[in-house]
């Protein structure tokens, strides 16, 4: 896969060496988000961070992750009162705003928006999101930490066996994460959910076709060997009716006690975020929160490293990165 | 005119002399549009940028015309939760917000309330627009615009004439160049509206006044050897009633054939942007997309440089932009 | 107290040591906010500016700040979409934003929340405003300010005779303040409100325990050798019926002639801004626009650099600021 001036639209754009080139990039990347030092290899372009769709932790991420390159960030927020809710098309929209910056994050409500998007625009386009259908830095930083958590253990992605919990029907990451696995050899994949939740037959296919295991459960019950649990929200209102709600309600929860009966002591817990922190829908208890295997917000800063890695590639500094390299002079809590 | 440390307002505050300074600094900010390289000219200089009405377009231009000259941009958008809405004069608006950036572009809602703003602001205001009042930099883009697009003809403003269609009574743009093209030599306006819609007789007689010639048609017939067309939308809401729409719908779109039918085979195609893109109301088809002439896209690009200009000029800062060069290192597709 | 990597949450962490500490840094600001030379002593660093609840010039005042010390601002405005809407913990807001910048300012409707926020944070946080709680960084530029106008009298804090005016009961910052001069000696309050609306007991009892004087008054009357008047807003919805608060209205403004009656020709104006300028409701008129003794709009200026004070210390720059000095080339209106 070429990086330079292309757009990232999807999971599908990639092959395994591409993800492997994007987690090196990645990894040079760690002393800048560290504070160790600085750089300034992208003074002067300017990142269009277009929010069609609200979104504060991506936006952020992409905004710092560009601001640590040493780039400006111009942005926007809402639609309700852009040229695209006064009947604009998307290809003037792109043509007009892609004028305007060097590169272009973008999220948006309806499926298959930023690439269309991505055809008017004369810069890349990294997509953030576009509504049921990909969001694939996520699916990218979900894999690195993956692989940084595992390495930690002395293991890799090849072998890994990760149980995905809650609802999987809808939940986008998993299936983009499930794709990007589908690269790698020898997956064992538990799917743990409500039956109305299943993971979709399209993502069973794509696992089975790759020579990948899968196990499908309605409980936790029982000791999972998984290296990673995955856990997602069970969003009430997917359900058909508040009976069928009610039949599961508390069923797909995580908390120490869970945790310790059920898992490993060095599975790894994940989490998309944002969790729901109200007491009748946690699905990641609070009592995890001292677990050293609670990865999450380990999620959401490699989530930086990868965004600036993706911003390097595709503006194609990756390697003069460390060229203008500057001192950190302030207090950091990094 | 002087520019250093004045307020940009009205497009009546420009003589020839001035609008030719503006272009001639426009032209000098090309390379670093086009990042073939870029400049620091105003590192540590802040914009604030206050939209109190939005407009993604004009603010991330502005926002971006800041940070191509290296300038910072503060932001704030919306109203209805500024001391504004709380019953605060723009006047004290102005004397705090001043303090807080070296020049303020600003849009609002109402007529007059940049000029009044700005007799509160320690630091130059630029107009981004103020209801249907004024839209200084718009113009300015346009004309300058119509400038390269003649010249790349072998032509130039003196002698132009220019097809104006669709909304010519409520449209600010098209009475906002009327004004400025009125400074120039022997134009020739062709204004194409329904009767309702009609250019209203101030402009006529400014146009007159200055000694140049305007046709008023009620429809797109024969043969017109404008070097311009100027086309706006026509908002249904704006007739006295729906029969009347009615009566009018369709007359005033552009497509190739129309094009090809009544304009010459160089006729350049602008419009202020954004257009309609759904079916009913499509006053400029996408058909036209593939046609060189076709400007539009061009006059958001020239809105970045015309900024630029004005940003330069009310700083001081035109002459020595160039003494703080800088490589450009990352892809650039412009 | 240690500034470097602390959080700034509430006036009751400052003694008057750290007070004047501040003062002594945001005197070395003046220059860089004058414009007459710039600094890139945080070139690199990032403000996370987070305001939960609308204030644009308490955010734009600690983005400029930032920027004016050559960082760069990353924001999030509003509440209505954000992951706290979604049953996000603030801890968990904190872990994850946190990992996005240097520093954190924020601002929250409820009281208590920039404190528990600050738990979950990596980074140093700066209250700016939770609630009916605290705002410590108006408190500080509004004694810094008292001290700057004392000080071109030839006089200073201790000694001070300092007459508030208005609604003294809802009004965060009066209290504020009231807590901040408790720590200099001799200090005499004339408590000027509604009895609806007087000060607090528990104020009351600090002003007292710290042996210092208060007056308590239902009206202007009489001449007040007041050093400052600090003018608040009354806003008539504090008021137990309509019936009470047409008996108070009017009785609490101030224009050039209440001034001139009853006051010092030497009095300073102060107010938190912004003042309302409808008819009926203003309590600062603008008739005193005039007054050289008006110094609401050096408050706001006032806040700029004490903001920058306070980043400085908390990023632990404050002594190498003047190191990473650049010269200014563009028009400056300050």
């Amino acid at each position: 896969m070429k990086f330079e001036g292309s757009h990232i639209l999807s999971v599908n754009q990639f092959d395994r060496e591409s993800i492997e080139r994007v987690f090196d990039v990645a990894n040079q990347m760690v002393p800048y988000a560290k504070r160790q030092k600085r750089t300034t290899v992208l003074e002067g372009a300017i990142l269009g961070n277009l929010f069609f769709e609200p979104s504060t932790r991506t936006r952020v991420s992409f905004g710092t992750a560009f601001n640590l390159l040493g780039g400006e960030v111009r942005e926007t927020t809402g639609m309700s009162n852009s040229a695209l809710a006064k009947g604009e098309s998307l290809y003037d929209t792109a043509r007009v705003l892609s004028g305007y910056s060097d590169i272009i994050t973008m999220r948006h409500p309806d499926s298959g928006s930023v690439a269309e998007f991505s055809q008017g625009s004369r810069v890349p386009v990294i997509n953030g999101g576009d509504g049921a259908n990909e969001h694939p830095t996520q699916a990218l930083l979900d894999l690195y930490t993956i692989q940084k958590e595992l390495l930690y253990h002395g293991g890799n992605i090849d072998g890994l066996h990760i149980a995905m919990m809650g609802d999987l029907k809808f939940g986008r990451t998993v299936h983009s994460l499930s794709k990007l696995l589908c690269l790698f050899k020898n997956i064992r994949f538990t799917l743990i959910s409500p039956k109305e939740l299943a993971m979709p037959d399209s993502i069973l296919s794509a696992i089975a076709d790759a020579g990948h295991r899968y196990t499908i459960s309605e409980t936790i019950e029982g000791n999972f060997d998984a290296d990673i649990c995955y856990q997602t929200r069970v969003q009430e209102e997917r359900f058909g009716s508040q009976e069928e709600a009610n039949l599961y309600r508390g069923k797909f929860r995580l908390n120490q006690q869970i945790y310790t009966k059920h898992f490993q002591s060095k599975t790894v817990i994940m989490h998309p975020l944002p969790r729901d922190s109200r007491t009748e829908a946690n699905e990641l208890d609070n009592d995890l929160n001292m677990n050293p295997n609670l990865a999450i917000f380990r999620q959401t800063d490699n989530g930086v490293l990868v965004r600036m890695a993706l911003f390097a590639l595709t503006l194609g500094v990756e390697d003069i990165v460390s060229k203008f390299d500057k001192e950190v002079h302030w207090y950091s809590g990094h």
